[in-house]
């Protein structure tokens, strides 16, 4: 942000502001009052949050994952031997006076004033943060026994439909490890009193990859030469020091614990490099013992740092070791270990062993809003300011706007001809005549549009338009035939 | 299905097993024994479902649609105002000896015997299809107007996420009239006894359009003339009769009520030709008045002709009227009506009108199971049978594999540069030297992918490969820079 003077409550309201007023989300069910958690995609927002799930998507496919869709509704029975519906819970207060429900940690305790209304709080118990819900006809008279069978849960990680269907994924690898499986979907998580707008909520969009490899092989990564020289801010969970470090170093030293954690810990970096975070908003944390995960043997957070929340988690990468397999193998009575190949030297028989799991897992939403955050500057231009929205060609909206300089119907008509081919050479570009050519930039500016393709008289005569860069704002003239080029 | 000899049945038993043993899809939670309408999607299945969901967006957006994003769980008060607390209910039978519940309709009724035991059947009540959850602390002790203002529903379509933000969708169009937008995501029903695989499911993926049209300019859709000649198979409400007219022909003579929800039907033709659900399997049925939805005034469902399940619906093309729109005034206090310019000729005065809304509404799930079916033939080959699924290429989950022709080093060598070049420019290829090349055709026939590319020792030489074609099964030898062309 290079505009001076402006406080971190100036600048979320700048954000929420501009995300409300030009499409990008706001919050669901506004129109009844809202509902605390739930946010909607307006058309802008939409488009970027696709964006961010394409690049991701195509990411991994590079790494040879394959996608899988599995169901947001799950039956109570995974979520037993998962240890979600024992362990998946947040400690809640209780304010005696305004009867609020707050989650203890971070800056409510049993001990402190009701930050609502300053009333005295007690402790509320334990509550698990799953959305229940029933499954077919709930029948009033029925036991105990049929009733938990009919429950359901909406998933709070998109993780378990992959570990469910482990031995189908297996067999389609061909019963080979290592290999990896990803999914972008919703996960739901009802939080006590979410008040973080999009950092904590209650419906949001998961991207988690699960890599299944043999536990004897994780310092193995085949591809570990490739990343290995990757400069990451890591903080480890001991001494709490942030150190820069290469991941060879970090896994060599023994900070990371094995390649294939070093391996995805890299590779998450690239991501958000890839997408527009900035470098020097980006750190690793390592989880403490006692903030890790029921499932997890050792965590490490990719952190944004906020200029409203500080730094905070927007992707985990989580060694889960065999919990998972471990889990469901015991409660379903199907056996998930794998005939695993002797190593090279020799051991001809084929031994049995239970994959680990290694699950880089990105929080969509809180992508979508670091980007936003760390995209939006306000510049002085002349004697105005603009706004404008860096985001990366690549994640952008709106690829490019096309103008007609003048609202005269023989540019109008030439202008929607641009339009039509680009939007049929599938560039998702725009259109607009409205208002004076200055307030249009502004307009694209702020909603990060990197080109906008102007036509005017001299285009009629030969053929050639004026493209702007939103960052520089320099224009340049080129042949209509060109426009496709320099856009890409 | 050229294929003789074979009922309908097996033709069922024979997509289920394929499907699973292919990695398109199975039952959710298989190994803790499945739950009636849940499905997961394997590998396969998942990218053929995303194939169809990315033409399906293209395909609204050069229409000028905008995609948005809402949530899946949705206030009470919504579904309040939408009528689905109301109407949105199914009646059930049990039977008063094994206690299972039916739906009554299609085969069940309550002076049937039951269809899993023989048991007599009695009535029990009309059951509501929405999935309900609380949202937040589930209080004890609190009063009805409290439970009631933290009860939920996942959404029983996508619609409602739209209507809920009509305003601000507006404001983004800058007020005009007409717009349209999009959105693709799950929806939720609670069904009685899902007893169809992929036809009835409880939870299943929705793509919606909504248009939103001044009510005076139905009859006035200005790309009319585009779609007028496609000619379709119409069943109207009233006689019941079958009758094949062009798009135009029926909206003149009133068997298609108006302009826009002739074009939408028109629509809804080229999409699904265009994806390949083959013209003779397809009709548009008009619904009589009283298997219409609560909210609609006209409806022309798309209707597949199954083998197995007979003509089924795919896509539902709604006249909505102002139903959600006023519903939603009246519910919220939130006026939606909009200030409608008045026509060319004069009336300087804007006038106040409420919008109607026409929606093409698609059961993405039902149509990945018609394409499955339809593409499905078994041929003989020589002495040997082949399955070949004769997928589009457009929407087959593997554009092309990548085979050596022996599994000698050299050659997998060269073909998995071959693999990684298609790969790095985003052609979705797969890389197989497993078994006999008749073996990997035919397992590459099975899951419809069009192309082989086989490396041999000439590709050594002279750098040129085969490529073999699904359908045809014949092959012809390019140049290896020549395979992108082929392939596109």
């Amino acid at each position: 942000m290079t505009s001076a003077g402006r406080g971190k409550e100036g600048r979320k309201d700048e954000i929420a502001e501009l995300a409300r007023r030009r499409g990008f989300l706001w919050q669901a069910f506004e129109i009844y009052g809202g509902a605390a958690g739930f946010y909607d995609y307006g058309p802008l927002g939409a488009q970027l949050k696709r964006r961010i799930e394409e690049v991701w998507r195509d990411f991994y496919t590079r790494e040879r994952f394959y996608e899988i869709e599995t169901t947001n509704i799950v039956s109570r029975e995974i979520f037993e031997a998962s240890g979600h519906l024992e362990s998946f819970a947040d400690q809640a207060v209780v304010c005696k006076h305004c009867k609020s429900f707050f989650r203890v940690g971070e800056n409510v305790n049993v001990s402190e004033k009701c930050p609502e209304c300053g009333g005295e709080l007690e402790a509320a118990g334990e509550f698990n943060l799953m959305f229940q819900t029933g499954i077919g006809v709930q029948k009033g008279e029925s036991d105990e026994r049929t009733q938990k069978k009919s429950e359901g849960y909406l998933r709070p990680e998109t993780a378990q439909g992959i570990f469910l269907n482990f031995q189908r994924l297996l067999r389609f690898n061909r019963g080979k490890l290592p290999f990896g499986i990803i999914q972008i979907g919703k996960a739901y998580r009802n939080e006590i009193s979410p008040r973080k707008s999009l950092i904590r909520l209650r419906e949001f969009t998961m991207g988690e990859a699960e890599v299944f490899v043999d536990p004897r092989e994780k310092n193995n990564h085949p591809r570990f030469e490739y990343v290995k020289d990757r400069m990451l801010r890591l903080v480890p969970a001991g001494e709490g020091e942030e150190e820069e470090k290469s991941v060879g170093e970090a896994v060599r030293s023994g900070i990371i614990a094995n390649e294939y954690l070093g391996y995805h810990i890299s590779k998450v970096g690239e991501f958000l490099e890839r997408i527009g975070i900035p470098r020097d908003k980006l750190r690793f944390r390592q989880h403490r013992r006692e903030e890790m995960a029921h499932y997890a043997r050792d965590c490490w957070d990719a952190e944004f740092l906020s200029e409203r929340y500080g730094w905070m988690e927007i992707v985990g990468v989580a060694d889960r070791g065999d919990y998972d397999l471990s889990a469901h193998t015991s409660f379903s009575n199907v056996n998930m270990s794998v005939h695993a190949q002797g190593d090279a030297q020799g051991e001809a028989e084929p031994e049995k062993i239970i994959p680990h799991v290694i699950e880089p897992s990105y929080g969509i939403d809180r992508i979508f809003y670091a980007l936003l955050e760390s995209s939006l500057y306000e510049e002085q231009v002349g004697k105005e300011k603009r706004k404008v929205l860096r985001l990366k060609s690549e994640i952008a909206p709106i690829k490019a706007a096309v103008f007609p300089l003048l609202n005269r119907d023989e540019l109008k008509k030439k202008a929607e001809e641009v339009f039509q081919k680009l939007r049929a050479a599938s560039i998702f570009v725009e259109y607009d005549d409205s208002g004076s050519i200055g307030r249009r930039y502004r307009r694209q500016d702020e909603i990060g549009t990197p080109y906008c393709v102007t036509i005017d008289y001299e285009t009629l005569e030969d053929d050639t338009v004026t493209i702007r860069e939103r960052d520089t704002m320099k224009q340049v003239r080129v042949p209509m035939v060109e426009i496709k080029d320099v856009l890409a």
